[in-house]
Formats: structure tokens, C-alpha cells, sequence
């Protein structure tokens, strides 16, 4: 279970699946490279997932914009909500996030009081360590009972302040810079969005998106229309997205700019059934739900999605379907089951808006890590967007059979109404008709008893009077064909760089009895080159065979490399374990005599030989879609013993 | 030749290939997303290209961060030189690019002066409605003749005027604002990178890369390891970059934001030959040379990339094979060939440090588009950034046969120098070892003749005299084992979207006969969808054969929609032809007893009839990597007439 990260780290810069960027210039943090083998390797992810979601269930790809306008995301809401409250120093220019700053402080005071009062503090290297702490120094101060209670209360409660509370807390326990003792600024929010000017003026502000969502809501009317109007129906989109964090660590699991791929199935809200569901009922799921996070606990439920749904603890069956569908592309791809669970978000963290939200968090070395968020959004987004823009961004439907409604409505004699109310007649004319069902039964009553009605109407002095014969306030029936809704959505969205590095953890063991040979076992579908093709000596007579083997892989589709460096043979298998390459064939002096090849399997190391039309068509069934096993695919081979794992 | 522009881009708003980004928000010119059609496009040609070069010649992909910190693009000149003179009217904010708005002015006073001399200017409103001119009033005034030849003078140089000489020129002839007269700032740099800050102190200034071609550079020493230190090699890298146009249009073709592809072939100076040149040196390219058009002509020399290699045309082998290689990979995803050309840049276009550089361009109703770039880009990024960081970006080989240099070395007897010269000893020492060899040979014959030397020492007072009992310069035999050489680098850069749009007007028709049947004519190796499936009518009944087939389809990773509308099979065979979707398969009464089933092809509406699997067998051959023709696709199959395709 545990990972010995320091090993796993030297593997993958050395093999340069991934790298600080700009490190030639000092490195910029946050922002990480992806060389030749972590590219193949989110390349697969990416291509499995194309095919597991959008090619699957037909769902309608689109490819938006980074480059988004001030408007759109102010109208998301990401404008005043996506950020973090900031402190600067005006003497140094130093930047803290307040909430971390008065913890750190408080916890510090706490400290020195225990100390003063002769009570030993808990050490906290390891936490010193991650939290980069911005206070150096504990001072020796013994505080008053009522203060220390004061504090404990006030941390216990630190992740709920809004930042000018947080403000009010840094003058009333006097909250400095920690280093130099200078005065702070009052909290500014500090929003986690990069920020551009788009065109020479530098009028038309603009920020790179946080989320590739908000450009397929735009596009939902075109995306209805392409779908022949039909619903339910998703979208998907694969693309970088960026955050501007603070103080970016924890390598690629907390990066400025990074992969997502996210889908948007439109649903409709009175009927949040899945038309696949009963394909994956079956399917459990380790479930941590909400009401075990509130009491807290981290009791998983193992059950049946078909169970969640049904007993409630899953919302509703697009949600269900889209948790099991999740499930099973990571499995796919090579996630541990027992190091993935589903937590549920608890109240305080969901958005308002949001009907239910369950994270796929994946075990790392770094605790669980969110992957995939799933969330139910309601019909939050194309609401906004749509009262923003006066745009209707809606599904119209006939009903099969008409809605009947009785409303009040109020008819006017226009012949007497318009000479007796003269300029003002518009004015009054438009009060009635914009009353409430309500106001409008009152009234008629009141028209009916009182054969007049009297209401006060803006801009028109004094109470107007109406008399019975200017107008009626009846109740009419209505017949509604057409049924005009806005559509939910249902929003499993992907961060391919977590998903990538979870899975080389997953991925990664020493392998038994030969120290420091390390293993990447990806599944040979993500696995970045498929097979290693290695002659058992540099001579140039094996160039021919080497070619030939690479040409019918190649136009199969399967991706290999040759290393014909003079290092044994076990050297470059071993090298090649470190990067994750399921298979290797051998071309040896025998493939010279009989065109026969040896096959070796990376995990098992065991190796087997044929023909070179064999051992393809073995590789190939092994590393398809629906791949099939190494027993399996190696069953017309022959097994084979070498020296050569030394 | 000539394409219905308005048809086309009615065809392609309609089938939602792309539309402007933010439209419901009003827009953002030159930002456009791409619906479902266009994103499959987009997909099918990035996978097209990644097989024909990258999985073709093991190149090593990288994915690097768009956000880049300044100090890499102030070394790689982007800073200073990717940019426009613009200058600002102070009174209403208005913004001019200073050349277009000098020339324009003057154009249009020379035009007035015509006018005044009572000669007709040409009308030139195509041109106006292009350019968008300021200058909405010609004033007739009549100008000295000695006016008039300074301007001709000074517009037939336009583009090599720098800002503050176009500076000069506004002030010398007063060029203000043509609509209010207002007058107008000194021109000022517009850098076309988009700027942000990265981090919360807002000190780490960064832009959006403008190429990806920098993180290739910068990852050059670990892509040299990952490649075990062998050359030559090449990089390679797909992603978006960014381009803040001061005014975007043409579409497609001129935008802010998009995908570029790009290969880094890192190649040895001195060797410039490519081992796979003879596969591709019979193939025949339409070539416009620098000297052609420095004669002001567009002349096509057609001629062989082997010919045009050897005769010197195109600098070396690596640059005429990736020009071959470029022809090959438009050839195959649709480009015609007559539409398709090859221009070099001429001395002033092309970088100081460039070597040679090829344009291949395709023919559109915009004029004839820059797609792809080819240039030998020589040492010149690897320097800049070696230079800058003090790391060395080279490469370092085993001579066969050492290098045998013989060089002046000045030897110091120490006991006797540092106590004559005490402090100022260092300084005298390090400027006599900084000595050129020029400079030694010299200094050595001095010695030799006058048995001292005299010298000026930066910081030390008087020459110094230094006796030839305390040095020797002499001349010393080196043997170097060692090669040491920055490589050059061939770039092949694409413009994804400006060959997506190329295509589609290369491959747009209407069908002769019926109107306004528009068709785009993908090859089936990058339409976005491939098959279509029809059901003649949308009873249930059929149902159970679609899924057989569709999942068949996908399964062999064939992507196919199912239109079950009730329109005419030839309306839904009519909106697919405009879908550019190459087969049709028809669902009908005869499949419910036999399970046979017609295929429909796009352009020639031929159809065939046969099996479910005799059909799906044929579709893979004809959509396969190394696809054959209908007539060998079909060959097994029965001839077939409908009525459908009315």
C-alpha cells in the first residue's frame, strides 16, 4: 500500500515523464512538462476515455475557448467566488492567504502559552515542513484563560470565516507580519483566475477558463439543435484549464495549468432516469456518504449502485449511472479498486445550487486525492447565462397531451376604458394585467361585491377607481401544447493530470529479489510504448528483422521502440520495466536461422517464442481494446527459459 | 476552383462544425469553438499527423505549459521583436496600427492630389471593405511635386520602416486622428502576446506561449538523454498557442487562439543529410522560389525535392525531406494538389539567423494561406538559451580520430611573478589567459624580440612591464577526444485550423443537377463521422439491427450516427452529405428477413448490397490508415439502385 515516493520521483524524472517547466530558468511552480513517455501515457488516458464516454454514448464533442471574456465568468459566478483571501505587507510586499496566516499565528500563540505555562507543545516537523510556515518563532506569553478559550473557538471555526471577519480577527489579536512585525493590509480577495486583456486596448478583460464547462453551456442551443432536438443528450470536452494558486506543492496534483476532460449531460429535471441504468446496477461502489463525514468517520458502504439509487444515498439514476461509469473506466485504465472510493460532498461544501456531488478520490502518498468530481448542477448555469443574456436557453417539448390551466385574466372595454382614463389608461392597463393570480382573484371578488375596484398605480395620482362595466376579471382555461423547460445537468469532470499520477503510484513496485529494480505496470492499453524490440547484439544483421517486426506493429497500430544500445539484455528489459512497457521481443541469432522471436512479459517476466506473425498477433490481441491475457494470447506459443532477466 | 464562400460558411454555421466563441454574449473576434463535426475534423488530423510523423519517426512528443515567464521569451526575442507599432488617440481612446494608418493617409493624400490635378483615382472599394480604412474623406488639395515624390517614396518602402521612424514620419507630416483631426501619441510597441501575472504577488510577469516551440528547446538536454544521446533526433509537440491580433478576421485563418503542431528535427551543423531522403527524393513539388518573386512573378517550377536539393534550391536533405513529408500528410487528409504550393521566404522575410525557410500554402477564396512553415531555424534558440542560463544545450560526440589543435598557452613561474605584481597579480594573469590567439602571437614575438612585454591591465595603474623570465608564451600540441556542437534545428510548424478551413473549402461542392445539395468531401480517413445509419422508416422492428451494426462499427473503432428521423432517407443521406460522412447504410424491410443491408458512397451516390458483416468488412477497408478505393472496397458486393437519393 505505502509508496516509497522518493524512489518513485527518481524514476520518473529520470525516465522524463514529467519535469519542472522552465527549470533552465529556475523553474516556475506549479507548472510541470510532460516528456515523451508521460505525453504517450495522457495520450492513452485521453484516447480510452474518448472512447469509454464520448464514442460509447455518442456524446457531442466540442473544443471552446481558453480565452474567455470578463462577462461569461463573472455571469458563473467565478469572478467574485473562485478565489482565496489575500494579505500583502506594503513595507515587503509579501503575500499571505489570511485564513492560513491567522491560524498560523493563533496556533503559535497557543503554543507559547502552553510553554509559559510549563506544558510541553506537541512537536510538528512534518507539518512545519508542508506548510512552509510563515512563523519562525514561538514567543514565551501566557495569555488569560478567557483569551486561550477564545482562540481555541475561533480555530476550530477558521475554514468558515469570510474575509472581513478574517480582517476583524487580525485587529482584534493584532496580526502582523510574523518576520518583521509590520502592519498588513485589510483581506483582499485574491481570485485564482489569470487575467488578460484581449485586443490592442486592453479594454475587453478577459481570464484563462477554470473549467472547460461554461463554453459548452454557451453552445447548449447548438448543441440541442445538433442532437435533432432530442433529450437527454451530452456534451464532452477535453482541454487545459488553469488556477492560479497561491502557493502551488504536492508535484502534479496541485498544478497551475492542467488537463481536464469534462461531459455535460443534459437532463430533464422531472425525470433524471438513465436509459442504461440497469446495464450497471450491479456494480459496487465503495461508498462514503455524507452523513459518515458529518459524525466524523471514514466508514466506506460497499453496495450496489442499483441499491444507492434506489435507498436514496445517490440522488437519482443519471448521477448512479455516470458514479458506476466513472468506476469502470478507472479500473479500466489501471486504478486500484481498494485505493478508490466515492465521498460524497456534505452540505457546507456543496454549491447551493447543487441537488447531490460525489468525489472519485484515489489513494496516494499524498492521502486521498479528489480525481473526478461528479456533481448534479441543476439547471444552475443555463438559468444564469440565459437571464443574463435574455437568450432562452431551453428544451421545448409537445406534451402528448395538452396542460390545462384556469387563470384569471382581465379584459378591458376599450371603448370606454381609453376616453375615461385618457394618458393615464396605459399606465393602469399595464398594473392590472401584470398582477399576481392572487392580487387578481381579490380584486375580482372586490369587483364583484363592490361593483368597483380602487388600487394605487405609480406615476398616476390618487387611487384610481374602475367600475365594473370598464372591465371583467374572469377565469379563462388555457391549453398548453408545448411543454418549455430548462435542462439539468449532470457534470463527471476529469482532472487527467491527478488521474496520471495516481496511476503511476498504482502502478509502481520494486520487483521481488533485485534491489532497485523498479516496475511502472500500467495496463499495456495506457501503457506508452507497447513494445520493446531489442536485438541481442548491435551487429547490423538483425536490422532487417528489427524493421520488419516494427513495420507490422506499426501498421497495426502498436507503438514500439528499439533500443540496440550494447547493455545487456536485462539492462535494457529493466529500463524499459521503469517505463512501463508491457512486452519485449528478442531478435536473437536464432530469429536469423528460423525468423523466430522470443516474447517476455513485463510483470510475470516469464517468455515464450514463435514466429514473428505469431508473436504480433499475440501482442496485438493483448494490447486491444478488449484485451485478453497473457495465458490467453500466448496460447500457441511456445514457453521459454532464458538467463537473460540477469 | 472558385468556392461559394457564402454557401460554404452557411453549410458550416448550420452543421455546427464551428461559430463564434461567446456569441450569445455577443462575440470576441478571432475566437471561435468548434461544434461536434469540427472537433472530430480537428481530431482525425491531429491523429493523422501524429502517426505520419511522430509514431512514423520515433519522434518524442513533449507537452509543455503555454504559460511562459517572461525571461524565456525576452531571451528568445519574442518580447522584443513579436510585435506591432500602434499609436493612441489620448481624446477617445482609439487605437491604430502606425504603419496601416501612415500609409493609408498618405495613399489618401496622393489621391487627393490626383483629384486637384484633375485625374481620376482608381476606385478601390473591394480593397476599402478588406482594409477597413480609417480614412473615410479623400480632401482634394493639390500637392508640390516634390510632395508627391517623397510619398511615393516613402509608401513604396512602407513595411521597412521602424516605430519611431514612422514616428517621424507622422510628425514631418502631421498625421492625426482622420476622424477628428485629434492629434495622436508616439507610436508605441504592441507586443502580440497575451500577458498575465503568475502568482499572487503579481511580480512573476508571464505570457502565453506563442509557439510550443520554447519548451522543446528547453527540454532539449532531456530529450537529448531520453534518446540515448544519439542524433540526429527529432521533438515534437501539439497544443494550443496564442496571438492577441490587434484586428482579427478572415475566419478561421486568423484567430487569437489555436492548435498548433510542431516538430523540433535537431540535426548536426555540419551534417545535413537525412537517411530516409532517397524514399522521398522522386517526389514532385510545386516550388516558388525567392527569385521568382524578388522578380516580382509567382511563377510554379515543378520539380523533384531530389532535384531541387541537389541543385541547391533547398538548402539541404533534412529541409526537402520534411517538405516531401508536409506534401504527403496534406495529400492524405484531402488537400488538392493543384491548390497546394511551396514559397520560399526572400532575404527580408526571413529571421538573421534562418538558413532557408518554405511556406506550404494553400489556395483559398481568402488567396493563398501560409498553413505550414519549414525553416532551418540553424543554432540560433539553443544558443540564445544556453547563453542566457549558463547551461550548456549541445551535444557531445566521441571523435573517431582526435582532434589535433596546436595553440599559444602563456605559462606563469609563479614563485617569481606573484610576488613582483602582489595584488595586482590576478588581474594581469586573468588578462594575459583572455588573450586571443592573435593577440598571443604578438605578445610572443614581443617577448621574443624584446625579452619583456608592455601591457594595459583594466584597473591596474601605467603599462606593465612584465620580463620574460616570469612568463612563456608558447606555442602547445592538443589532442580533443571530444565534440562538442549545438545542433541545428529544422522546424515544420502546422497551423491546425488553417488547414482544417483549407480542407473544407477544398473539399466543398455542390452536386451538379440537384440545388443546394452542398457537399464536403472528406477522405474517410478524417471525416468526423464515417458511417451514417439509416432506418427506412423509425419503427421499432429495426431497432435490434442498428445496435448490431453500430456496435459492430465500434468495435473496429469506426464512429457512425444513427439519423432514425423521419425525414426522407434522402434528406438524411442530404444532411449527412453535408456532414462530409463518406457511407450510408440503409436499414430496411428486405434486412428484416435476409439481414442484408445497402451502403451508400458520398460522392458518387453509388450504392452496393450485401451482409451485415460483408458490409462492415468493406467499410474498414475503405476507412483504414492505407485505405483502398470503392470499386476494390465494394468489389465482393452487389450492385444496387434506389430512389432514395431523391
Amino acid at each position: 500500500m505505502s509508496v516509497d515516493r522518493e524512489n518513485l520521483e527518481s524514476v520518473l524524472k529520470r525516465r522524463f515523464f514529467y519535469a519542472p517547466a522552465f527549470d533552465l530558468y529556475g523553474g516556475v511552480s506549479g507548472l510541470y512538462d510532460y516528456g515523451p513517455p508521460g505525453c504517450a501515457l495522457q495520450a492513452n488516458i485521453v484516447d480510452i476515455w474518448r472512447k469509454h464516454f464520448v464514442l460509447e454514448e455518442d456524446m457531442l464533442e466540442v473544443d471552446c475557448t481558453m480565452l474567455t471574456p470578463y462577462e461569461v465568468l463573472k455571469t458563473s459566478g467565478h469572478v467574485d467566488k473562485f478565489a482565496d483571501w489575500m494579505c500583502r505587507d506594503p513595507a515587503t510586499g509579501e503575500i499571505f492567504r489570511v485564513d492560513h496566516l491567522v491560524e498560523e499565528v493563533l496556533e503559535s500563540r497557543l503554543k507559547g502559552d502552553k510553554e509559559a505555562r510549563g506544558l510541553a507543545a506537541e512537536p510538528d516537523k512534518s507539518e512545519e515542513k508542508k506548510r512552509k510556515k510563515k512563523v519562525k518563532e514561538i514567543k514565551v506569553v501566557k495569555l488569560d484563560d478567557q483569551v486561550v478559550a477564545e482562540i481555541e473557538s475561533i480555530l476550530a471555526q477558521i475554514d468558515g470565516y469570510s474575509g472581513p471577519e478574517l480582517g476583524d480577527l487580525m485587529k482584534k489579536y493584532n496580526i502582523t507580519n510574523p518576520a518583521t512585525g509590520g502592519p498588513l493590509s485589510e483581506p483582499l480577495e485574491f481570485n485564482l483566475m489569470f487575467e488578460t486583456a484581449i485586443g490592442p486596448s486592453g479594454q475587453l478583460k478577459g481570464y484563462l477558463r477554470p473549467e472547460t464547462a461554461q463554453g459548452q453551456f454557451l453552445n447548449f442551443n447548438k448543441l440541442l439543435e445538433s442532437n435533432n432536438q432530442k433529450m437527454p443528450f451530452a456534451s464532452a470536452s477535453i482541454g487545459k484549464s488553469f488556477r492560479n494558486e497561491i502557493s502551488p506543492r504536492s508535484g502534479l496534483l496541485r498544478v497551475r495549468e492542467f488537463l481536464m476532460a469534462e461531459i455535460e449531460h443534459f437532463v430533464d429535471p422531472l425525470d433524471k432516469s438513465h436509459p442504461r441504468f440497469a446495464e450497471v446496477a450491479h456494480i459496487k461502489l465503495r461508498l462514503l456518504n455524507k452523513t459518515v463525514q458529518q459524525e466524523g468517520k471514514t466508514d466506506i458502504t460497499e453496495i450496489s449502485i442499483g441499491e444507492a439509487v434506489s435507498s436514496g444515498l445517490v440522488d437519482n439514476e443519471t448521477l448512479g449511472y455516470f458514479l458506476a461509469r466513472i468506476y469502470l473506466f478507472l479500473i479500466r485504465i489501471g486504478i486500484k479498486p481498494d485505493r478508490l472510493r466515492f465521498r460524497q460532498h456534505m452540505a457546507n461544501e456543496m454549491a447551493h445550487y447543487a441537488a447531490d456531488c460525489w468525489d472519485a478520490e484515489l489513494q496516494t502518498s499524498y492521502g486521498w486525492i479528489e480525481c473526478v468530481g461528479c456533481a448534479d448542477r441543476s439547471a444552475y448555469d443555463l438559468t444564469v447565462h440565459s437571464n443574463r443574456t435574455n437568450e432562452k436557453l431551453v428544451v421545448r417539448q409537445t406534451r402528448e397531451t395538452p396542460l390545462v390551466t384556469e387563470d384569471y385574466e382581465v379584459d378591458f372595454d376599450k371603448k370606454k376604458f381609453g376616453p375615461k382614463f385618457k394618458k393615464d389608461g396605459k399606465k393602469i392597463e399595464q398594473y392590472l394585467t401584470s398582477r399576481s393570480q392572487d392580487e387578481l382573484e381579490i380584486l375580482a371578488t372586490e369587483l364583484e361585491e363592490k361593483l368597483k375596484i380602487s388600487v394605487n398605480v405609480d406615476g398616476v395620482d390618487a387611487p384610481v377607481e374602475i367600475e365594473k362595466e370598464l372591465i371583467t376579471i374572469s377565469r379563462k382555461t388555457k391549453l398548453d401544447h408545448i411543454r418549455e423547460f430548462t435542462p439539468n445537468v449532470v457534470e463527471p469532470s476529469f482532472g487527467i493530470g491527478r488521474i496520471l499520477y495516481s496511476l503511476m503510484e498504482h502502478s509502481f513496485y520494486i520487483r521481488d529479489g533485485s534491489e532497485s529494480r523498479a516496475v511502472l505496470s500500467f495496463p499495456p492499453l495506457v501503457a506508452p510504448t507497447k513494445v520493446l524490440l531489442v536485438p541481442i547484439s548491435n551487429d547490423d544483421k538483425f536490422t532487417p528483422f528489427l524493421r520488419k517486426i516494427s513495420a507490422a506493429l506499426r501498421r497495426l497500430g502498436i507503438s514500439s521502440k528499439v533500443d540496440d544500445s550494447s547493455a545487456t539484455i536485462g539492462r535494457r528489459y529493466a529500463r524499459n520495466d521503469e517505463l512501463g512497457t508491457p512486452f519485449g521481443i528478442t531478435v536473437d541469432f536464432e530469429t536469423l536461422t528460423d525468423e523466430s522471436i522470443t516474447l517476455r512479459e513485463r510483470d510475470s517476466t516469464k517468455q515464450v517464442r514463435g514466429s514473428i506473425e505469431e508473436v504480433v498477433k499475440a501482442v496485438q490481441s493483448m494490447v486491444a481494446v478488449e484485451p485478453v491475457s497473457w495465458e490467453e494470447g500466448t496460447v500457441k506459443l511456445t514457453p521459454f527459459t532464458s538467463e537473460a532477466e540477469e
